[in-house]
């Protein structure tokens, strides 16, 4: 029996595994930083043999509730992940156990996204005569921050979505991919109606080194890119540094950041409702995409979310309320499950890539619907 | 050189081809009736040939006005389907021509959709567990008269969908294959959602007979059926008959016809405003059904369309109008364009299947959102 | 509980339907001819339910020794064909029964290959840079009788393939299908060895009509093509009047000839030993042909076949005795097994599509071994 | 514009990018040793754009003679590779140029296998029921050292197959995909039958480290593994202190090590005739061995190869030399070329994943043709 952790987004501690029925792991911290949540490795065993697994240190991790009602994500070939039964114990390890259909199996927090889809997206993406390929700048680690720019860079509007962040949160580029596919659809009459009117900025992915590292939330150089929007820096958030230069240069009328949450089974938003400017016109603007969205896709609500801000009170370091703040737009924190969404539950894959997917190219419609409103 | 159409839904009848610039046709009366307008048919010839056509009962066709500013389809390899430059001369003959790339090239009026395909999605769509196929009895020249049951019987809202009565019309049924195919992904919630409160009666070709024999309009017997749904007969409309029958047992709460339209450069809805029982509150599910669709896809418009009926003139043989009335229900034909949406065109492709079949998809949004007001 | 065979070669005719335990039916006679065997309809049933049929007219089949340990093909999604529990009864009736899991199913005699894939084939064909499409002449029914021209019609070596003289023996264009995929495939430096030194004249279908209608060995009318080489006429066998009249234009230095036996479980050739031109350098060819074929797939064998035909006794109105007659070349009938490869059994499929296609592919390398010996 | 090599297998060290015309480059050494010669980075710039490279230690690489009518590889898309016009200058660095179709553009010294794919190929090859994967280490990275058995352990011949000692002969793992897939093709009569006397141990990639660090030869440790085969060490290459074992454990009847030549534009072979065992009959399996694969694929040839071995002065350190004095069997090391193979030669791709996924499923036959009289 052997675990191992050595690749794109690997993370996990083997603790032991002297018995194959209770092994115990724990979670890697992030890079440079104290969070600690995503895991991601495989096993191999023997065909029929039953192995469990302990967390130890779940408990210790960034977002206990998310362990509540969690159920593991695994694969056999990493291309069907369903899920595993899963239990928060008492005295707060995270217990899972399966019997082995092949000799080897993958387990991941949510089901990963790697580096080579990323540049394989960007790579195939730009081939269309719609889209163009641009590096903003390098990351901590060296590589490169890619923007797809979609459209015509002429048009009025200028729309900008960003996902993962907290790179842990792989169904934010599994739905990035959903809008990026349907934009790119000249087939579709709403993709091409909606680029008549405005280009869009897409950054699949904000934080390809965390995603590489294991991370969940934060960089190479340990920032949580989501607190770095007031006063990034080249040396420790790059990354957001070079997103917000570019989103100055182009200036912004809406703005999408893609997210996972960890404790709700919920699709929801955050807005901008603590931000200085917030107005009226934006609240009608976050009225009328909540409802949209709502109506094209039954996977999003708007009754469960995070508390509201108090005016004035929000965190201007996170992406969201900079930009909304800065350019006085729409600007949505978009949040979807890690667990599943409790409303549509789905019992072998729970929140998955497929509806990420789904999600992010019903994302177009309230776009579409608000592009003329949005100055 | 080689003209030939023996084959599913082949159509032509060649005058002359003695020079190859100027092949002379005519499109053949559909069986037993005097439509005309289909043609499907290949030529044979040379690589880098140049062959030019001239259809000359164009000016004797059903629609005359369906030749101005049409583009003939055609096809190298039966899947990519591209228009062809076309005109319809003053002396009302249509003419086309095109140096050929290949040997051999398909021609025809709308990219067709043959019985293989049908059987095919038929079958493939029954292997889905919300699925079901039955078979409602038999055509003239004794095929199945296929229904698809899609979802649970016992949901209390029932929705038929049909398409092809004429069949000629094939992006009909590129459009019911899109409609199936979002129904079933089950990672789509608003088909999940929208099947946890209806259950779908989809007849995808309602005209078998008359779609492989390579008619514009009428079923092997000679009918149109779309205008004997006030007295179908099982000699002459047995798939009017068996249909209506079944819509009788199961009820009926919302109903859509799908066509094409020879002249209109545009997607657009033929209500119920004419039948005897129309209301308000039909009125307002039709108002809010062109809304929805409208939002969720562009190429859909209300502008462009046939005159309304003025109240009490409907033709009651006609599908949608006499499923209105009987049913009281929202009652829909939908017409596609032959030629394009003059609002969204696409010089390469006019309207086509992938367009149809992406309208097919958006059709279960206005239904999702009326599907608790349909009663 | 509907039975039906209005489909591209549907074939049944059924006597009682009462009891659906014991459904019987009977084959239909091959078109102006007395041949029967092939059979192809859908039953349409409820799932759940188990449904029995009985052949009561196999005895009178052109091939009663094919029933023995002889399965039923069948299929759901029209796309994986499975083999059914069938008996061939004391009585000479061929039973077989099927619990059904889904509503309809399709049996049929082997895999069917259907009209609009013979013209997917062609067409996506041409599209290669080494291929080009040929209409040789018209069926009785008035089809195309397709020719793929594959290769450099300068080379020395001029090798010609048919298939599907018999209709049934739908095998045949499965196999014709991996040959001509193999020899387009300009990755494969074998095909483009070959097509170095030949050129390949491949008719897929020799029989579209009777593949239409559902006939097991005649076409249109009546005519058993693999008996007409010695004098085909425009009325009864344009199909080989017109290959043959090709055949004379380009010369012929290998011919392969592909074909389904109902009886023997093997894959096996027919040479020419009967023809009165026979020599060691045939025998030779065909010796080393054999041997190469043997050596790359072992679904091959020379064990089992047909009694050879004494010295000058060969049927002369047979396509590869004419052939190898008039051209003094290598000259063979390649015969796959309705049922299975007994060697090389397959409980689920038995003899197949696929293995079908793959024996295409490797029929390249024995003609590549031979080609410069061929003359 | 950008230049960067921070992803799988990348490598490449920028001298200056002052002048997008003359971009001087320079090759990293492997890893802890002195090898270099692969290189793999992306450009980004502007579509339209000419951009030029010069590779200025190209004398200083492993094999000068490597660069000799090399053509470099490239890609938009990262899926369809092609060759750019590359000149061996006469001050011996590598000048190659390329018109930007899209603003990104990969360069690879070869069309690269990644470790996402290497993972994704043993998970998806396990799925099969012949298949099960194993991991026999830990590489020196601390990745697992992937082992592929296919077909019963329990029968008598025991065939291993290794690729990639040296990583940047990514051709071999290539190669090593196509020979699994088709051994797993159960379609396959010859795949069927070799398994019925065979089992297969394959490792499609015996250097993951290497590979993803973007080494030409080394181990991440610095070792060239296939100089370490008669003294292994866990320390410094455990990727072949552990197969040597496994072989051990197995026996081997037949070995066949894949492996990519950088100067010879040829496929070829080298046996053990000069290992102390030698014998006529192995030379005999030899001569057998290439002339079946001879006759199968003429990419492979015999006429130009490295020189033989005298007698006795094999370098038994080579995988090829150890295992075949160790297990007195066939043992062969496969050389596929960067460049071409000049016989059949390819100007768009020159030699290619897809030609040696081709040869993979062909290294089959002389495997089949030998199998029984290994021993
Ligand atoms: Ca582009
Ligand atoms: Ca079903
Ligand atoms: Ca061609
Ligand atoms: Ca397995």
């Amino acid at each position: 029996m052997k675990i191992n952790s050595s690749f794109d987004s690997g993370n996990i501690e083997v603790v032991s595994s002297d018995d194959p029925k209770n092994i115990t792991l724990n979670i890697v911290t992030d890079s440079n930083s104290e969070f600690k949540q995503w895991f991601h490795f495989k096993l191999h065993g023997n065909t029929g043999q039953t192995v469990g697994f302990e967390i130890l240190n779940a408990k210790d991790c960034s977002y206990v509730d998310g362990w509540e009602d969690y159920q593991v994500v695994a694969s056999y070939d990493r291309q069907y992940w369903f899920r595993v039964d899963t239990e928060f114990t008492a005295d707060k390890t995270l217990k899972f156990s399966k019997q082995l259909e092949q000799s080897t199996i993958y387990f991941a927090y949510f089901e990963p996204y790697s580096y080579e889809r990323h540049q394989n997206l960007v790579q195939v993406s730009q081939l269309s005569d719609l889209c163009e390929h641009r590096v903003l700048g390098s990351t901590v680690d060296g590589r490169d921050i890619d923007l797809l720019v979609i459209g015509d860079e002429s048009k009025e509007r200028k729309i900008w979505v960003t996902a993962r962040q907290h790179p842990g949160e792989t169904m934010a580029e599994w739905c990035a991919e959903g809008l990026i596919d349907r934009l790119l659809d000249q087939n579709d009459a709403l993709s091409r109606s909606l680029l008549d009117k405005a280009v869009f900025y897409v950054v699949p992915n904000m934080n390809v080194d965390g995603s590489y590292r294991g991370n969940l939330r934060s960089n190479a150089a340990g920032a949580n890119l989501n607190r770095e929007w007031q006063a990034p820096s080249l040396e420790k958030s790059p990354e957001v540094y070079h997103v917000r230069a570019k989103m100055k240069e182009t200036g912004v009328d809406a703005y999408l950041d893609l997210h996972g949450d960890e404790a709700l089974p919920y699709v929801f938003v955050a807005g901008t409702e603590g931000v200085p400017s917030y107005s009226d016109r934006i609240k009608s603007l976050e009225d009328e995409f909540k409802s949209v969205l709502m109506s094209v896709n039954p996977d999003f609500q708007d009754e469960f979310g995070y508390d509201k801000d108090e005016p004035g009170k929000a965190n201007m370091t996170v992406a969201n309320s900079w930009v909304g703040e800065e350019f006085n737009c729409l600007s949505y924190t978009l949040e979807m499950p890690f667990k599943d969404n409790a409303n549509l539950p789905n019992k072998e894959t729970g929140w998955s890539s497929e509806r990420s997917y789904i999600l992010g190219q019903t994302l177009l419609n309230p776009l579409y619907q608000l592009v003329d409103k949005l100055r």
